[in-house]
C-alpha cells in the first residue's frame, strides 16, 4: 500500500462531533451519546471502515422517512430467557446496544439471555456488543445480517451479507478474548480500501457478474460478489456459506426482519424491504453468565492459561507466532487513545460535508499530526 | 479418486452389530442402542469417516480403564437455562445424546437450554445432536472439542481440534437446514481417505512439521498440521482459528474438560489429560424454542422461502447452483436407507477384527452388492 496522507484527531473530537450530529437529527442526548460511542469505538479499535468514515452514511440514513430518530423499542414476544425486539426503525447504533442490554438483563436473571431484533439497520461493529457482557462476567454474542454482497457457494448472485459473528470471553490477568469476524473471505471494507488505493485484490476474494474470478475491486460495484469464507468447495467455501446462512436465519428469519437478498442497502430506508419479506435489518444478541456453568475465578484462570498456551505455539516461518483474537484491536485502542485517530483526507472531507449539511461545526484543527 | 471396491450392508445389519458390540463391553441395552444409533447415523448420512469405520476405535476406547461403560451423568452446576454435566467417563456416543436431552428439556421449560459437558470423549457426528431438537420445533446447536491437529494461524504446532459446529433449523414443506462443519479447512477424515487412496491433497490443507505447505497426506501423521478454515491470513485463516477457539473455550474451558493441546487422542484414555488441565473431551449443546421468538408456523414458512430463494440463485459456471446445508447428507440418507451402506474392504476387515476380539458375530453376507 502507498503511504496515504492522514491527519490525526483526538477520539473525543470525533465523539463530540458525532454526538452533535446525531442531536441535530433529533436523537435524545442519551441516544446521541450512545450512537456516537458505538461509532467511534470502531475507529478506536482500528476498524476504520465502520467508524466515523460512515457518519455521512448514517446522516443520510437519518434523512430517510422510515428511519426514526426517537425509537421506542418494544418486546413483541418473550420468555424468561428470550425476547424478540422491534427496533421501531431506530438507528442500529441505538437499537443494538439497547436490545443487547435486554439479553444481558435476562442472563443476569436466569443464566442466559437471547434477543432477536427486527426493524433496525446498520449497528456498527459487531464486536462492540459482546464486550458489553464482559463487565458482567458473561460471555457475549452478537450477529447481524446486512446488505447482500456475498454468494451462496456455487451461485453468482448476491444473496447474503458479510454477516459477522462476534463472541467475547472474559479473562483474568490477560485481556479478554474478543472474536469479531465477517463470514465472507473478507469484509467489504477491505475491497473499498483497495479500490480507493487503486490496487488489485488477492485471488479468491471476488467474482465478477458472470462468476469469473477477478482481482479488480471495481467488480464488487458492478454486480460482482464476494466469496464466502473458504472460497471454493475444496477450501471450505460451503462452510462460509453455512455460517452466513446461520447468521441470516437467526437475525433475519427468526426475528421477522428482512433476510438474504431482501436486506436493504446501508444508507437507504431500512423498512421498505425490497420484497416485503420482513422488516429492516436484523440482529441477534446473546449473553451467558459464567457462573451459570462454573466458578468465574476458575474459568478466568483457565482462559489465562489458554491464552498463554496459544501464544507459546512455535511460530510459522516469517511470523512472530499466533496472536489472540482481539489483540490487534486492543493494540489499536491503546495507541489511538493516547495518540489519536488518523483519518484520510477523503474521510475528513466527508466530515466537512456532514458539517455543511447539518450546520454542526467540525473542529478542523487536528489535535495531533 | 479410483473406484474403490466396496460391499454394501443394510443399515440394520450395522446397527445390530454395533449394538451387540457395545453390549459386549457392558453398556446397558438402552445405552448400547443409543450409541449404535449415533454411530450409524453417520454412515446413513454419508459421513463415512465418523461411522462404523470407527467401531474398532470405540471398542479400544471401551477397553481403557478410565472409560466407563455404565456412566451416570451428573449435573455439577445449573440454572433454569444452563447446566454443566459431568459425563462420568462414559462413551461420548452415550453422554452426548443424554446431555443434549437436558438442553432440550430446559428449552421446553424456559425457552432456551445450554449444556456444557466434561469427562466425555468422541461423540460421533456433531450434526446428530441439533437434529434431536428439530422434532420439538427448536433450533439445535452442538459443538465439541477433539484431539489437536490444527494450528492457530501463524503457529506450526497442533493446538486445536477440527472442532465442529452444527446448527439445525426446522423448515415447513422443505427439509430442515442442517449445518455440520469442522472449523478447519477440511476434517481429518478427508486426509485419511486421501492417504488410503495414495493420493495427494490440494494446496492449502496441510503444513509439515516445519510449517511448510505440503500436498502429502502423510504429513498429518508425521507431526504436520491441518490449517484452520480460510488457510492463510489473506483468505481468512484467522477466522477459522477464531471459530476453533470459540468451540474450544465453550466445550473445554467453560465445562472444565481438557482443552487445546491437552485433549487426548481419540482411542486412548480420555480422562488422563496430558497436563491435567481438565478432564476428558468437552461438548457444548444448545436448544432454542422457535415459539420463544416468533410463531413457529410463520417461521417455517419464512425458512421455506429462504430455501427456495437460495436454490434459485443463478448457478456458477460448471455447477448446478447452490444447495442447502444438509442436502448431501439427506440425499445419502434416502439412498442408503433404501440401498444400504457401501463399506470398503479395510472397513469390513476392521469389523471382522472387532468380531474376533469380542466374540460378537458379524454377518458377513452383504445385504446388497
Amino acid at each position: 500500500m502507498p503511504d496515504i496522507p492522514t491527519h490525526t484527531y483526538a477520539i473525543e473530537t470525533l465523539r463530540d462531533f458525532s454526538t452533535r450530529v446525531f442531536l441535530h437529527y433529533g436523537l435524545t442526548s442519551e441516544d446521541a451519546r450512545l450512537a456516537a460511542d458505538v461509532l467511534v469505538a470502531s475507529d478506536l479499535r482500528g476498524i476504520e471502515s465502520h467508524g466515523i468514515a460512515r457518519l455521512w452514511a448514517y446522516a443520510r440514513l437519518l434523512e430517510e422517512p422510515d428511519v426514526n430518530p426517537r425509537p421506542e423499542l418494544s418486546v413483541v414476544r418473550e420468555t424468561a430467557t428470550t425476547a424478540t425486539v422491534d427496533g421501531n426503525g431506530g438507528l442500529g447504533l441505538v437499537v443494538g446496544p439497547k436490545a443487547n442490554q435486554i439479553a444481558i438483563e435476562k442472563a443476569a436473571d436466569v443464566g442466559t439471555g437471547w434477543v432477536a431484533v427486527r426493524r433496525s439497520n446498520h449497528f456498527g461493529i459487531a464486536g462492540y456488543y459482546p464486550q458489553m457482557a464482559l463487565a458482567h462476567d458473561m460471555i457475549g454474542w452478537s450477529m447481524t445480517n446486512c446488505s447482500p454482497h456475498v454468494v451462496p457457494l456455487w451461485g453468482i448472485e448476491p444473496r447474503l451479507g458479510t454477516n459477522p459473528i462476534a463472541v467475547a470471553f472474559p479473562a483474568g490477568k490477560e485481556r479478554p478474548i474478543v472474536i469479531d469476524m465477517s463470514t465472507s473471505v473478507v469484509a467489504g471494507g477491505k475491497i473499498e480500501i483497495a479500490r480507493r488505493g487503486g490496487q488489485n485484490v488477492p485471488d479468491g476474494w471476488l467474482i465478477d457478474r458472470e462468476g469469473r474470478p477477478t482481482n479488480s475491486p471495481e467488480a464488487l460495484f458492478e454486480n460482482g460478489c464476494l466469496l464466502p469464507l473458504g472460497g471454493d468447495y475444496d477450501h471450505g467455501g460451503h462452510k462460509g456459506y453455512c455460517l452466513a446462512a446461520m447468521v441470516d436465519l437467526l437475525c433475519g428469519v427468526l426475528s421477522g426482519a428482512d433476510w438474504g437478498p431482501f436486506v436493504s442497502a446501508f444508507a437507504t430506508s431500512s423498512l421498505a424491504g425490497r420484497s416485503r419479506e420482513g422488516s429492516g435489518w436484523g440482529h441477534f444478541f446473546g449473553a451467558m453468565r459464567i457462573d451459570a456453568f462454573c466458578d468465574p475465578g476458575e474459568f478466568k484462570e483457565r482462559v489465562d492459561k489458554w491464552i498463554v498456551t496459544m501464544r507459546g505455539t512455535r511460530p510459522a516461518p516469517g511470523t512472530n507466532g499466533p496472536i489472540i483474537p482481539g489483540d490487534p484491536e486492543h493494540e489499536a485502542e491503546v495507541e489511538r487513545t493516547k495518540n489519536g485517530v488518523p483519518l484520510t483526507l477523503p474521510v475528513i472531507e466527508s466530515l466537512h460535508k456532514v458539517a455543511r449539511r447539518t450546520g454542526v461545526a467540525f473542529d478542523d484543527a487536528p489535535a495531533h499530526r
